[in-house]
């Protein structure tokens, strides 16, 4: 090729400087150009809440490469001979003539820049509710560097001792950790019904008792109808159809909508979810226009359908695709499972695929299986608890998605899923899977393979599990049935659902006749290991109503009493 | 069925509990029978080398369940009714009668015990080298409870303060790090010239080089000659080949045989490894009887061949298969892909599938990759590094094998690696595994797929890697490339591999000169980021032979040198 192929990329944070890296990586000779709106590269937008903490303690530390180079436009252009065009604005594509007009938002000044090959990395922005009071200055998504610039500098002020965040989801959560461990007092305000709705409601709300207990105050299925201000003109409290919160700031954070106006009036077709659409090799309707990263759908390879997912993670995957194939290589991306996971206070929370109720809105009849054990070798002294719940067809036997948390170690378990959902792997499968096992990682039996397992007892009919929200559903309606509770005395006087009875399991078959055969028993016990054998137990005497409550009191979140 | 099945099962430690309890669920009728040499049933023998260094405190924790019940043999009868024959050794099968004659180890009677369906769990011994003095009384194997309560007793002793461990693979290596945790002076004597075989020779050679640092002392390619006693009759001194090692006590672990005596003389069927020969349905050549646990070989998915891999984790999985089968249900175990780790010292290390030099063994030409990377977002302050090797079939482009190591999170990588093995998954895939980010947990690129894409450059052609063992037989031979560090002068000057030039990379475009064009270079930094893009920068001058050190100096195992 005489002329060198010209490569413009619009968009500096995650996917536009990989898919510019990239592309030198593959094409040497290219004229590379990267055009970003602010003066700040590449930062880590996801580092942001570990930055209001203090965890991160330097704000440079956000934008530097691992070996603590600062990613800016200076080592762009030296280390990777990429031009750099930061505080530039793309205002137009001219597709026809292929040229991007942009515009310097210091001098105002406006030019066209002529493109071989053009990759859109325009990110997303935070959605901002239309409610009174939003634009009050102590209002602020938290998405860039400077909303967490001007956080640090509203929480150095005496009247920010009280913090309201709208929206508990990741970023919600994160910042409710980060704010509660500056000494401030947090509401978090969810609209929905459930706390983080990556998760089956009934994971939801052990996540949100967990939450409440460490201090932090949780609405849900709040809805905010006015932020209101003081004389001074500030917001000073949340009023919400439950009641007023008083705070000095208010965090909103109740999602991201692609950055797409550019491509949609350079007449690119966007998908279903908004997001701009593009094939596996990361192409728009365009074939000369790439689009990557958090501004594209995602085809969700579980689902069938295309979602969002603004990740860090998924836009560097991405960006390597566009910037090869822009290049003139060939990759592909096909997709993601929909993997997600959030360090909340001391707890790890992650999921993976598709959520039971996603699965029963898409017609699939799923099976589902919660169970709770040690994530090490029970007798290791830093072995934790995870709760586990794997949802899988209850047809094929293929695994669906799976949600665990706990202060064990729940995201090793779920990459682990993440791999086998998208290898298109069953129930059977994973229970065979030979994971890594050694004392200090994890026990004999793997919290992941041991639900794996219980799933496949209950699908091949060797239990039937009582799930906590059917057993509360039941005893709601007072027609519950008869709670065997066969853990010892003293774990029964800690906590246990009122109206349960207590036979543990060694006296269970000297006291057989204490269990009535004319009512539904459900046996538990901490997780379901003594409850099991206990049924087995009942069986054997040929009762046929008796089931286990799934995860046992470790995954039991509605009231208890104690004594 | 008028008759009770009646199941017997031999071995009471891992296989064997697992067998007879999920027996029991399949068939709540069944008469089921457990015999087990020893008092104790169902122990943690992958917990000893905790126990020994106090790590883990108490030894009945060895042999609890989670919830802290006694797994003695009342907790079998009473839990599972299961009857347990402690003591009790299985001197004989008649496969024609269906009996297996027992002898009790209290009171010598002998009695025939009937079967319908018979499962061996007979589990591995350790191997006991033909050594002179390998039967003094302080020199012992780490297999059994029992041999920790000794060596406890000779720790306890003054004449105790240096111990001599014959074998550097996984016990060897825990049993290093308890006894150095326990203030004793430690020696490892290995007969091959690396520790840890489980890994390839430049990965041992970085964790050799870690052990070192701690503290221990470790001989490879060192045979034993002689274990000397002094005056008292107790082990004073390892004499081998590289000289004598003094020492208070001397364990041996340098290997497990499959206890496979009672199937020998039964006429089933062994293994071309010497383990017992089974089936998918854990059946052996006899279809009545089934095998599970440290004594059968085990398919190995990745191979195509048989191995033995004595692990806990293996053993449960096939316990359950042999339980359900003889209990007339219907469950098969694929195999292993050979997943293991160990901890030593601060670092974590774990490999599965093939090694390089096993794909080279098995006629398979390899392409691998080694990259540097940390294991949570490189500002996360609780950030590590870990090493990453990848092995892939260089044409098929399929995983063959991976191993990490360091401080940083290794295992949780490894699982994903060996999910994707087991589902033949190819580096192009695993590439674009989604998996779980935030930043607590991995980087927005994961090391794993870092070295998916660093294996992808290099088979694409994108990038030359020489690797360290390769680069330091060059320099050996007096014939060696150029090499070029692009770190900083800090860095360099902290230590550099003698003979390397320092050229910053930001410097590197200015000094163009100072780097031959009649020789190969090698261009090397931290990790490799830089030194790729080193590279970059020569090939775009038109220089031809520029490779990049696979790991940077995270992953040299040789000399350095400071200043």
């Amino acid at each position: 090729m005489a002329q060198p192929r010209r490569i413009v990329v619009i968009g500096g944070v995650a996917a536009g400087p990989k898919a510019a890296s990239r592309a030198r990586r593959v094409d040497p000779l290219a004229e590379i150009t990267l055009i970003e709106r602010d003066p700040v590269l590449s930062y880590a937008g996801c580092g942001l809440p570990y930055y209001v903490s203090g965890v991160v303690s330097e704000r440079d530390d956000l934008m530097a490469t691992p070996i603590g180079v600062l990613r800016d436009p200076a080592y762009f252009e030296k280390a990777k001979d990429i031009r750099v065009l930061p505080e530039t604005e793309a205002v137009a594509i001219d597709r026809a003539r292929r040229m991007v007009r942009v515009r310097s938002r210091q001098t105002g000044e406006e030019r066209a820049i002529p493109y071989d090959k053009l990759i859109l990395a325009t990110g997303a922005s935070a959605v901002v509710p239309p409610i009174p009071g939003i634009d009050l200055p102590n209002v602020l998504p938290m998405k860039r560097v400077e909303d967490a610039d001007l956080l640090k500098t509203l929480l150095a002020s005496e009247a920010c001792q009280d913090v309201a965040i709208v929206g508990a989801g990741l970023i919600g959560l994160e910042m409710a950790e980060a704010l509660h461990s500056c000494g401030r007092g947090v509401t978090l305000i969810e609209r929905l019904p459930q706390i983080l709705p990556f998760l089956d409601a009934d994971m939801a709300l052990l996540l949100h008792n967990y939450v409440v207990q460490q201090g932090v105050r949780v609405m849900t299925g709040a809805a905010v109808e006015a932020i209101e201000a003081d004389a001074s003109g500030r917001a000073a409290r949340v009023v919400t159809d439950q009641g007023t919160v008083e705070a000095g700031a208010v965090i909103v954070g109740i999602g991201f909508r692609p950055n797409t106006s550019l491509a949609r009036e350079a007449g690119l077709i966007l998908g279903p979810q908004g997001g701009i659409l593009v094939n596996q090799y990361m192409q728009t309707s365009d074939p000369d226009v790439y689009a990557a990263g958090d501004c594209t759908e995602k085809a969700c390879v579980v689902r069938g359908t295309t979602c969002l997912l603004p990740l860090g993670s998924t836009a560097n995957k991405e960006g390597r695709v566009a910037g090869t194939n822009a290049a003139g290589g060939h990759a592909r991306f096909p997709g993601v499972v929909g993997t997600g996971a959030v360090k909340v206070f001391g707890w790890n929370v992650a999921r993976t695929g598709l959520t039971e109720a996603d699965s029963r809105r898409l017609g699939v009849k799923p099976a589902c299986a919660i169970i709770a054990g040690p994530d090490r070798a029970h007798y290791y002294p830093e072995a934790k608890t995870i709760i586990v719940k794997l949802i899988a067809d209850s047809v094929g036997r293929k695994l669906l998605g799976a949600q665990i948390l706990g202060p064990g170690d729940a995201v090793k378990r779920i990459d682990v899923a993440a791999t086998a959902l998208t290898a298109g792997m069953g129930i059977d499968d994973i229970a065979c899977l030979d994971l890594a096992y050694a004392p200090p990682y994890a026990p004999a039996m793997d919290p992941l393979i041991t639900a794996a397992d219980a799933l496949r007892n209950a699908l091949d009919g060797l239990v039937s599990y009582v799930f906590a929200a059917e057993l509360e559903a039941m005893r709601q309606s007072g027609d519950g049935p008869f709670i065997l509770d066969v853990r010892t005395p003293a774990e029964y006087q800690a906590g246990h659902i009122p109206g349960a009875t207590l036979i543990p399991l060694g006296a269970l078959r000297g006291r057989l006749r204490e269990v009535p055969r004319d009512r539904p028993v459900v046996a538990l016990c901490k997780t379901s290991l003594r409850a099991y054998e206990a049924a087995r137990i009942l069986s054997a005497r040929g009762d046929s109503n008796i089931s286990v409550l799934a995860g046992g009191m470790a995954a039991w979140p509605y009231d208890t009493e104690a004594g």
